[in-house]
């Protein structure tokens, strides 16, 4: 499973997508679609929120997810924290990073997390401190959430998005990634944006998360490979989106987004074949939940081995 | 209307789209669609076919087609033609410029048009002799179909797309465009194939004719663009494929690829939000036709203002 590769896809469905929809998966089934994910190569999956079981049911089951997905070798088990409390459950469940959103954009912040950006960045602190005394091997890694626009307040200022990025390594994350909670990204923004952080953080750039919103999850995405990023965070079947950003509706297809890279030669270490099999787990899961994906409808190409294409 | 642009727009709707479709779309109906197209801005729009019409009712009235677009100003009135007699018809009706279809693969060709690629290109020098003899200032276009790679045969070797592409020029063509007819392209097929044709061709380079099939339509463009290409053709609403490629469906969505170039500062010269509204004229001639595009479906960003980007 370890071959070498040359991206790393983080497979964000398993929270991202679960939490955008209304039904809840049974653990069972998440137990299922985990499985299959790992089947396919994946080697990070983001398996959950540890959050309130009141304020989102789909996530009561967490701490069990972590434990289930830990079996599977090979695969980082991540799960996101947007506080203190969230992050000492995940640790002491034993995820191997975690993810705290930190939102660039105030208004979406106070809406998502009822802080403000530097709070989060205060949460960012605490969780880092925990991490030192309870599991030190544990990475943490800072995702700023709209940091291309946002639907509450537009225009969200790039140097605002690069000073919470830096604040948040110097507060003890290990990296600092930037989402696209909106879809509002261009090319042009993604490699700007990218850049400036890489010139900021070296190592410690972290993840593109882009969304398909507008359609251009896979543009930005090469985009942001474009210029050195290799660590995308995608979700099957493009499930997912933000309850506090309305009408952000769709994660990249992580079969679109290994496709694209798998057939230029970049290699993901997932198999495609395996990963689109993986797809009647999330449907078994999910009745009736309407997925995207053009690369599943439209079937493999004529002549295609995986692997085969020049860089 | 004639803004100065950075790209130019080739709207392939009413012809690669309308032929994908079972449905006939009535004359009036056509022309409605043709105005509202206009009327946002672009510049050049491939109106229809001049194939026999037992062969291909819904080109029936291409003649017609043509000289209502002839009454729109500053658009360019495109039509694609096969053979030698299309391309008079075409000619006598008033069309600005001709596109001839000619597949780099061999398999492909024969299906399509029953000729092979060899014989297509004597088609492209004798209808340049008629463009010379008739209609002097017309444009010729030899788009080179499955130039990515073919349902029917697989791998489309590199250098014959090129061999090809280079054939046409010389047999009178003023451009050779590359097609990506079965949605098989990736970005880095796309910027070596277009650096490639450049290098041979020079400003007779044509557009990139990019498909969506698999998701990567506008990843293509991005990576077409990158290395210099101006000019792409779409189809509203994604409307097209080939019916003698199978599994070949899906034009690059025109309002997403729009709405991709303008957010970047890239001036297309098309109001978005005109383009999106031509959708419903599109939807009245063809009810109950599915169409593609995620930007219509999410609408524009909050504190959209088109032009407004930075380059």
């Amino acid at each position: 499973m370890l071959t070498p590769t040359d991206v790393l896809i983080s497979e964000v469905g398993p929270r991202d997508g679960l939490q955008s929809v209304k039904a809840t998966m049974a653990t069972a089934d998440k137990f299922r679609w985990i499985d299959a994910l790992a089947a396919s190569g994946l080697r990070e999956i983001e398996v959950c929120s540890f959050v309130p079981a009141h304020l989102m049911p789909q996530m009561a089951d967490a701490a069990e997810v972590v434990r289930h997905a830990l079996s599977r070798p090979g695969v980082t088990v991540a799960a996101l924290v947007p506080n203190l409390r969230g992050a000492e459950a995940a640790l002491r469940a034993g995820a191997h990073k975690l993810t705290i959103p930190v939102s660039a954009s105030h208004a979406h912040s106070l809406a998502n997390v009822r802080k403000t950006p530097d709070e989060m960045v205060e949460v960012v602190r605490a969780v880092a401190r925990l991490r030192d005394a309870l599991a030190p091997g544990v990475q943490i890694e800072a995702g700023i959430s709209t940091a291309f626009g946002c639907t509450l307040q537009g225009v969200v200022p790039e140097d605002e998005v690069i000073r919470l990025s830096v604040a948040c390594v110097a507060a003890g994350a290990d990296e600092s990634g930037l989402s696209d909670t909106t879809g509002m990204a261009n090319p042009a923004q993604t490699r700007r944006l990218f850049q400036r952080l890489q010139a900021e953080l070296g190592h410690q750039a972290g993840a593109a998360h882009m969304h398909n919103t507008r359609g251009l999850g896979l543009a930005n995405c090469l985009a942001a490979y474009d210029v050195g990023v290799r660590i995308f965070d995608a979700s099957l079947g493009g499930l997912g989106g933000c309850p506090h950003a309305p009408g952000a509706s769709g994660n990249v297809v992580s079969e679109d987004l290994v496709f694209m890279f798998e057939a230029m030669g970049v290699r993901t270490g997932v198999d495609l074949e395996k990963l689109i099999a993986a797809r009647a787990c999330l449907m078994a899961g999910l009745p009736g939940e309407p997925l995207y994906g053009m690369t599943p409808e439209a079937g493999l190409p004529l002549g295609w081995k995986q692997g085969a294409a020049p860089v």
